[in-house]
């Protein structure tokens, strides 16, 4: 048997969602429940497929079985296609598998010519509705099938009512709009040189071809990188007998949730319009009325409304978005789906689910989108302050939240401003480890140049700060900077929204989000069935603090080198790396030690005892210098050398892929003092806070980073072992500590079972395995990825997303080899993908022992691990 | 049974090396064969392992059975081991598995002690022979097993030889030497607060320690790298009973080639000196008489040797380097092996063994060390000049050959300083795609810094020229540079040994390297044998001109880019990269294409029909702008455009990491136009040229860089298909061509089988796949790879000799993926690799069709796979 491409509603079912996309398979299931259904037929996501496959056409073979549906819709409707005595008109609605609101095409009112539009005059007796309805008909097709831009046919609209002396479209006569369909066919034809298709054959045709191109629209392929949806799946197309809302006062049209989508409440929530068509409740030119007022207006309707909602609800068990027409006193569904509702009401529903019996925990806990959550956790902008303002320009969603502050342009001032009681916002082109502190300090991040793992992104994402990066549009002079044609100057307010890109002039309140109390139950139910544990990418105690608060269940990362920027501490730092002897390098080590233990101990003591795993110092040495002519002649001075000398320094140091670089266990193999200092402060500090809290059983894990090589490692864990063991034994102490390594370079992954001879655990750095195993920078890929968008080369940020087919290959393999030398190897993942849920899921089925993610991802993390302990396959 | 651990030499055979080291087993075969070599025992390769395993160690059961070899040797002997009466004297050399000539430790005469000295004394009869026999022991003991520096001791012999008014040694007396023996003890003892050991089985013990620990001297470790041998093959240790050239005017020592080593001619050749240990030979106090002068002192002697030599040949079918010595008119063999030889002795003695029916073509084949060849295929210097010059200098030997000329510091300079008929050497801190027309004309090119792969090595390899690379104590000025305290100017002459990385002041004549019949004779036999394709790296059609005179069956690699630097041409490519439009971007492309398809059609020519694969642009485009102010404004000139126009379209252009930027496919991705332009150029050249010759049967092997996933290679050979197919056909010719990749990212070689679906044939970018695999960019790599060598962590440049564990291991894993998919995909190697003999072996056993390097490597890749094919696994 020959495969089957075109569904009527009759036949299909609510679990056909793959092939007949949430739409279809809605109104099916509503059909099936014997609902108010306008019948028609879903042509299915595999014929979208095989329209791409078949060069963009539809085959004979799928075009016969879309016409032989047409004839039994005929049949169930009794009306005809094309036939001006009874004629059937349809709608052509797009229907992805996962919803996509807005995102592609409609087409109402499609059956329409000349004659047709004539039968409909007669049989409804109402030739202002006829023309009304052909004219929104030529206008949808020639915009949304013919590329006919709308904008002249409003414009001819506008004419009409000007020469005719009214303001509303509604006030417009039949005639009038028979004129206008007139105007309409003539402006249709100078634009594409034949005339508007009359055929309703060819019309249906070439709006299923619409429907499917639209699927690859910018617009679509945007959101579906959002949204994780592959490019593969293609989207269904409803061919649906129309229903109006547009022949009287009798007639209407509305959208309602079954639940209020913004707090969650338990309370219908809609709006509606009489004598309307579905675009106008959109189009935002009459102002809807609340679905309570239907009550009145229409009390019967309003009741059988109420029932169908309350009988959807039961059976899907979720808040459900649906759509509605009543044409002459009766109702019909349009659509009903699961609604999209804010991160609070998401909340709220689980909750209120469980405990109206309606689902259990497991599926109250797997009706959340985990990402959702980042949205509970930053502030926002105030609703109404936000309401009126307009962006003057908008980048990368780099980080999320919302920030205020006055501007500045360098890291030393957005410390001193503050010191002052300023509240600011720091705008760089790029930032560099250097401007940490600054960084620390600001509301809000604005780069001009970087992408969403640029530097900036990064740490702003680690701190919670809000971030926006990349904005090409910025020009940038001293201390100001120009956009959208305005100079914001120092000491100038803006505000940034970091989960949305947006870049505002002036000052916009926000406000500190609420972390209620399904929040709390939800987590904790999360936790119930989650397996993997969840810990933390944290320098500071802070940062520390903040994560453990959110549940972080130990330090997955802490990268030692944030802690050398700061004051006094990037002083000694420099003293090291212009060292020129090994005694030299070890007196400047000698001044960081102490400070190094402090930080430690104070990790160890916000953590609690649970597992804190340390990175060394990775980055190449000569971020820590500066690179501009004078700050390199004040720091020659400060360190009372010749700048000449300092100058050389650097030189010697600049390298030409840095990311490539001496970094990393590079260092530690170069100079061996530096793992020594550090492997002093780690395990003294251990020691130390031990002392403090006897019942804590504190097990530093030392993690190496970028080895390549086992023998590598088995050099630098020398070194660790030597110091540690040596301190260890005079302090009298038990103390067990663990020396790993990341898995960040190709190689390691290749090699993980000599690796595994030796290391006590792995810890997959994704981002940088991510650039070695795509080779490409992720501070230079900006500059191209989107062309890969652009050419569907690449659907989805690989930094973003962890890419399962290449990168996760390299990891299921150093899983493989790892555990296959050692069986009770702990293993995690601590690069930016640790806060991402696809890639949690990934990690999980994988078998890691954990994921480590910054610290405002926690939740997320919480809740998509337990996820996928849910739907473990 | 336990293992075995030291072999007598009358237990064990020739066929032992991999144990016994090669010394050790053919002092057991010449022993087999009743050749008169005085007995000893050989402790194994593995008990130098187990040493390094037990912490440097020796263990007990391992020192037991050396004393018990020892008592059997005194049984052999007769002689007794610190018996004063009877002493048995010995000596304790290295000898690994190949031979490291000079890289490890000897010690003569040991078994002496105050006591001992004077039972020799008896004995012999001949004080002055037993005391110098003991100073000699205590100096060398004190130096190699002690760490004394022989200098202080060589310093006593001076002071001894003024007190006495004597200049030679061999002028002081028995008593002169008496005394010295004490004050040597008492510097040791100064040195040491410990008496010099007097127990002859605590100095073997020691000794042997000394030899192992040898094993790891920093000039072992550099040979073994250079000679791609591991360090995990341990050195063998040889004890053998001292015999004694130095008993009077019967006795004396020698060294000897059964032929010329230098020239190959069959002619005994070699050296000795009455009356001496073999150090004396080394050492050059006494000039050493010819072999052929032993026939008139000791005729018996000299007739012994010769027949003894001529079986030795017989029995090993090479040419021997043999030692002896004469202890009081009774010949001893003291070691034989295969000797060293220079590259065209290697190939006359090839060619005689098979001509005398010593060895069959096959073997003589296999005798050669591709490496070798090298030198016959460049200058090199007069011996006669060479001679007495110093150099000033040393850096990596980056491109053989030796080269003389007067220094230019730019490659504008170089251009039209040759032009006026100067000679010249191109100095710079770096070379960059830039240069690439001086370097052209340059003799020699040397280099601040970069490594081996650094552009200049690469491209002066590529050329065949000469370069010195990475010279960090240059110090460079403006158009000077200082080195070892001197200051070369522009037009002073300095000499470069590409070989040696020597660098010379001053002028030194070079010679041409002859290519004489028998280097022709052993390719045409390598060819009989070899299997695999040899193609060459080449860019212009003199390279493609000079590869194909070597042997080279086609192009694996043309890197157009390179033909976008020279004249006009960069004008036109600038054109292209500042276009503010397709439409700009596509009139610049126009004035490229008659260029590029000119190049074509010359590359073609040059190459007769063989394939001809050509890569697309690779570089990241800023490598075609300037980036000093003045050019940057010069060029803004000569463009017509705005300086800071200019600057902002370069800044947009900067890379973080240049390396894994915007380059290679992802330019065609982003401008299609350019692989639409290449594309032109590759088909309407071949149309051409088949034109030409009607009966080349010229397939164009279209090459597409930096492919990481499969869309992307869909993408770009889309373009490239449907532009080719348009152009043949309106030719109306027929005319194939393939489209195919690099391997060089680690994700195409994970995804092999996906991309072979589409790919023609895959071609290993070895180079960029081992920076990526290995997470360093190779013009980094310098600063700390050194250190990695130091410290054991890898022993060899994987991108000199291809790193088979990792770089392998992804390469075997594409093979496999890639013939999954597509058994007839066609595989070729085009890095670096694809000339070095241990990575040729590796891509012949993986099953690739061809591998590709660079001109004047073709005729070792030639040989190295012959012998890989002879060497079947």
């Amino acid at each position: 048997m020959s495969k089957k491409y075109v569904y009527l509603f009759s036949e299909a079912n609510g679990s056909m969602k793959e092939i007949l996309g949430g739409k279809g398979a809605n109104l099916a299931e509503m059909t099936n429940l014997g609902m108010p259904v306008p019948q028609g037929f879903t042509v299915s996501t595999e014929a979208c497929t095989k329209y791409y496959e078949d060069g963009k056409n539809i085959s004979s073979i799928i075009e016969k079985e879309i016409f032989s549906q047409l004839t039994e819709l005929e049949n169930i409707s009794g009306k005809k296609f094309g036939d001006p005595s009874n004629p059937l008109l349809v709608s052509v609605r797009s229907g992805a598998r996962a919803s996509m609101p807005g995102m592609m095409d409609t087409i109402l009112n499609l059956g329409l010519n000349d004659k047709v539009v004539e039968g409909v005059a007669k049989l409804t007796n109402n030739d202002r509705f006829a023309y009304d309805s052909y004219r929104r008909f030529i206008q949808m097709f020639s915009d949304v099938v013919m590329d006919v831009s709308k904008h002249h046919f409003e414009k001819i609209i506008d004419q009409m009512k000007q020469k005719k002396g009214v303001t509303l479209d509604t006030d417009l006569t039949a005639d009038d709009l028979k004129e206008m369909v007139v105007k309409f066919k003539e402006y249709y034809k100078s634009q594409k040189n034949e005339d508007f298709p009359s055929d309703p054959k060819l019309q249906l045709m070439e709006s299923i071809k619409a429907v499917f191109r639209s699927w690859d629209n910018p617009r679509a392929i945007f959101y579906r990188r959002m949204n994780d949806i592959p490019a593969s799946w293609g989207t269904a197309v409803n061919v649906q007998m129309m229903v109006f809302g547009n022949t009287g006062d009798t007639s209407g049209t509305g959208v309602a949730f079954s639940r209020n989508p913004s707090t969650g409440e338990k309370k219908l929530y809609g709006e509606f319009l009489i004598n309307a068509q579905g675009e106008d409740v959109v189009a935002g030119i009459r102002t809807p009325q609340t679905i309570d007022e239907l009550k009145d207006i229409m009390p019967e309707i309003y009741n059988e409304f109420v029932s169908i909602v309350d009988k959807l609800e039961e059976h899907y068990r979720d808040m459900q978005d649906m759509e509605f027409t009543i044409e002459n006193k009766k109702l019909y569904m349009l659509q009903t789906r699961s609604g999209k509702r804010t991160a609070s009401a998401a909340l709220q529903i689980a909750c209120d689910l469980v405990n109206e019996k309606m689902v259990d925990k497991k599926t109250a806990v797997s009706m959340i989108d985990p990402k959702q959550l980042d949205a509970l956790l930053h502030p926002q902008f105030d609703i109404k302050a936000i309401k009126n303002a307009t962006p003057i320009g908008s980048a990368l969603p780099a980080s999320p939240g919302a920030a205020c502050g006055k501007v500045v342009f360098t890291a030393e001032d957005a410390v001193e401003w503050t010191k002052r009681g300023e509240i600011i916002i720091l705008v760089r082109l790029e930032t560099s480890p250097e401007d940490i502190e600054g960084m620390h300090v600001a509301q809000g991040i604005l780069t001009v140049r970087g992408g969403m793992t640029s530097h900036a992104a990064v740490v702003a994402r680690g701190m919670g700060t809000c971030c926006v990066s990349g904005c090409g549009d910025i020009k940038m002079s001293s201390k100001s900077f120009e956009l959208d044609g305005k100079t914001i100057k120092e000491g100038d307010y803006i505000s940034l929204d970091g989960s949305t890109g947006k870049i505002y002039l002036g000052k916009i309140d926000t406000v500190k989000a609420e972390i209620s109390g399904n929040f709390e139950t939800i987590m904790s139910w999360a936790d119930e069935f989650r397996t993997m544990k969840i810990r933390t990418n944290a320098d500071t105690p802070i940062d520390a603090k903040t994560a453990a608060s959110f549940g972080a269940e130990g330090i997955g990362l802490c990268r030692t080198e944030h802690m050398f920027f700061e004051g006094d501490r990037i002083k000694s730092m420099r003293e090291m790396i212009v060292a020129k002897s090994e005694t030299q390098r070890r007196k400047a080590l000698d001044k960081l030690l102490p400070m190094q233990r402090g930080d430690f101990e104070a990790l160890y003591e916000a953590m609690g005892g649970h597992p804190v795993t340390i990175r060394y110092l990775d980055p190449p040495l000569h971020e820590f210098l500066p690179h501009a002519e004078k700050d390199i002649i004040s720091l020659a001075k400060e360190m009372n050398i010749e700048v000449s000398d300092l100058k050389s320094i650097i030189d010697s140091l600049h390298e030409f892929n840095p990311m490539m670089g001496h970094r990393g266990c590079r260092l530690a193999v170069s100079y061996p003092e530096i793992a020594e200092m550090q492997t002093r402060a780690v395990i003294e500090a251990a020691i130390n806070v031990k002392k403090k809290h006897t019942d804590w059983n504190i097990i530093p894990e030392i993690m190496i980073p970028l080895i390549g090589e086992v023998r590598e490692f088995e050099y630098v864990k020398k070194i660790v072992v030597e110091t540690a063991d040596k301190i260890i034994k005079e302090s009298g102490l038990k103390l067990e500590y663990k020396v790993g390594t990341m898995i960040e370079i190709p190689r390691a992954a290749l090699t993980a079972d000599e690796i595994a001879k030796h290391a006590d655990f792995f810890s997959f750095g994704t981002n940088d395995l991510t650039q070695m195993t795509f080779g490409f920078s992720r501070d230079d890929a900006g500059n191209f990825l989107d062309h890969y968008y652009d050419k569907k080369i690449y659907e989805n940020d690989p930094f973003a997303r962890l890419d399962q087919v290449g990168v996760g290959k390299l990891i299921e393999m150093s899983v493989k080899l790892g555990r296959q030398t050692k069986s009770d190897l702990k293993l995690g993942i601590c690069g930016e993908h640790g806060g991402d849920p696809s890639s949690i899921d990934f990690c999980y089925n994988l078998g890691l022992d954990y994921v480590s993610c910054s610290p405002f991802r926690v939740p997320i993390a919480r809740l998509a691990a337990a996820q996928s302990a849910i739907n473990k396959k």
